[in-house]
């Protein structure tokens, strides 16, 4: 007789119904010695304004705008935008009329076409040495409002499909100023991550009649604390079965709701609630400055219908492993093969859940 | 009238026929200023061995073995591996067996299956303090026949379905020892990589009874220098259509095989050769070690015929993007929303073509 998988000690794959791949999982691999890369801890003592910052407020930046004097959020076009709005429409168009299947068995092989976009940079705070995570509520919420005027405001733009809002925190991450800031690219295609979801979500709406994330987080309430890092009325925020990055989570609203403008005005003080919550209590696991790709998913601006395909949601992806210099790489293996996790979801999720919701420079006071 | 698409200066769009996928391509944008994250540049001055080095000849390792006094590669298992043989196997076919299809409403939101494999390290030269870019041809040829014997020797165990082979070189990449090795995982699935790959060249091959990267390589032989990078009488080297890295390569081989058991000596010699030209070309793009990931993409060895949905090539993903310290952060926008590169394939294969195939460091002698 054989033993049954343990999920805690046999390596073993998951499976990520959002986007229809697996997960290696080798929960016995964190006891390997690591003799590798260490990460350079972020500067500390940063000043509330940096005269050389080109996102404090009355600065002047790389293409000689200046910055207002904001007091919350402030907004901007990305003077080194990835996609940008054109004239010629028309023919944008056209070329992405030529689907993939459409194409000859040549072109197959070699095809492109033009993506029209607009990408905005948003201040969250006049602050040069804040994060989102020692943000009180109600500038969260102000970050929040911003987001949905912007996607109130790129909706009504003709060509645009998708409006993706993230942030990248940390200069581990790729974020090249500390100031508080994310971005929102807007784009006349929807971008792959948010296609994936779509298709798998349309496609388990038509086999079993439910929206996917409803049902998911339906189950992972029943299961209590199991992956369930806090909630509140109205989110609720875990480690999905299938995460990726040591300590990933989804903040996943409880009501069906497809779109930061479907929230109540009770649900956006809630969003701003779970969002300072789960950034808290990321600080508080190496007791450092926690960096992240975060980026929220929500229904297309398309023109179609998406009741039934999207259900709004925010990923967090932390690159941290062991300690605030020991990150966990995505290479190797995880590039040429599969992504390979080392500590299980369930182990992080009870990390997290241990964590204060107080950020631990505030403990003190 | 509008303006055709212009690969060189408009964001757009390129589709990746290999895992039926897009990248967002903005040509204009390495222009932007980094105030980012420099990377550490690896230690040059390396001594030839290591007293400390787990891999060096004669050494302990972490669980107490001794590495033999090796005189080429020296190949044994990993002390961590991610994946490990068990003893019931019968049990592990069965969970196998249910694929995502079959399972119930319920479970595919919460899918999991055993895997089992085996994970080992190769050591590449028993000195201490060089890379692939510097090992003569005799040893890479060395490197490719350990390659082949362990791929012999895995494909006779019974559960190994596929025997991934890879390499993460730099620190920067996850590279926990610089003493030049890579690694070889077999397990008893297809990852996600080459299983995306595997289906999308079936399919090319059900709509134009072709293989889809015997094709790819025509056409671009055709196109002479547009991407290509090096070549020798049996493999090509060039940055595909598509590449996501700013400096991503793929080795393809010009005659259709599907695995590294089936080339030739004259194969074996001329694949050593132009492993050798590419990484020498790497170092020599900044005159430093230039960080990647590589990793062979073959023939599953699952029982079933793989004639036409596989093709042996060989994947490079490097990661600088403007010298030896600022890389390419795949990040926010690439992680929530989809790949995204700054300079265009065919500028970074252009830069590549004039990179000499001589290494820089052996450029006085
Ligand atoms: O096995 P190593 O070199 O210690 O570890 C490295 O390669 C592995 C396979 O790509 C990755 O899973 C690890 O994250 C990386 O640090
Ligand atoms: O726009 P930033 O912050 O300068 O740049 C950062 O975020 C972008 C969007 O995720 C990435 O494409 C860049 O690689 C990264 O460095």
């Amino acid at each position: 007789m054989s033993l049954p998988l343990d999920l805690t000690s046999h390596p073993h794959r998951r499976f990520n119904p959002l986007t229809n791949s697996w997960v290696l999982c080798s929960p016995h691999r964190t006891k390997r010695p690591w003799q590798g890369q260490l990460e350079v801890s972020p500067a500390i003592n940063l000043p509330e304004y940096d005269p050389k910052c080109y996102l404090c407020p009355g600065n002047t930046r790389a293409q000689g705008e200046k910055n207002p004097m904001y007091k919350e959020t402030f907004l901007f076009e990305n003077d080194f935008a990835a996609v940008k709005i054109e004239n010629d429409i028309g023919r944008m168009k056209q070329a992405d009329e030529k689907t993939k299947d459409e194409a000859d068995e040549a072109s197959s092989l070699f095809l492109a076409h033009r993506v029209q976009g607009v990408c905005q940079v948003i201040c969250y705070s006049p602050l040069h040495n804040v994060t989102v995570a020692e943000l009180s509520t109600t500038c969260i919420l102000s970050i929040i409002t911003t987001w949905i005027a912007e996607t109130l405001t790129a909706q009504s733009l003709p060509f645009v499909k998708y409006i993706q809002i993230f942030e990248n925190k940390g200069s581990m991450m790729g974020c090249s100023n500390p100031h508080p800031h994310g971005q929102i690219w807007c784009t006349s295609v929807i971008p792959e991550e948010p296609a994936k979801e779509l298709d798998s979500m349309k496609r388990y709406y038509n086999k079993c009649n439910k929206c996917l994330l409803c049902e998911y987080t339906r189950m992972e309430l029943e299961k209590k604390l199991e992956r369930i890092v806090c909630e509140n009325a109205s989110f609720v925020c875990l480690v999905p079965f299938w995460a990726v990055w040591p300590y990933e989570t989804m903040i996943i609203s409880k009501r069906h709701i497809t779109s930061l403008v479907d929230l109540t005005q009770e649900e956006k003080i809630a969003l701003a609630d779970i969002i300072g919550k789960i950034t808290r209590k990321y600080d508080n696991v190496f007791e450092s400055s926690f960096p992240y790709s975060m980026g929220i998913h929500q229904a297309p601006v398309d023109g179609e219908e998406h009741v039934w395909d999207s259900h709004l949601h925010i990923h967090f992806y932390p690159p941290l492993l062991r300690n605030p210099t020991v990150k966990k790489f995505l290479v190797g293996f995880e590039m040429l093969g599969e992504p390979q996790r080392d500590l299980t979801p369930e182990q992080a999720a009870s990390r997290l859940q241990q964590c204060s919701e107080t950020h631990y420079k505030m403990k003190s006071t």
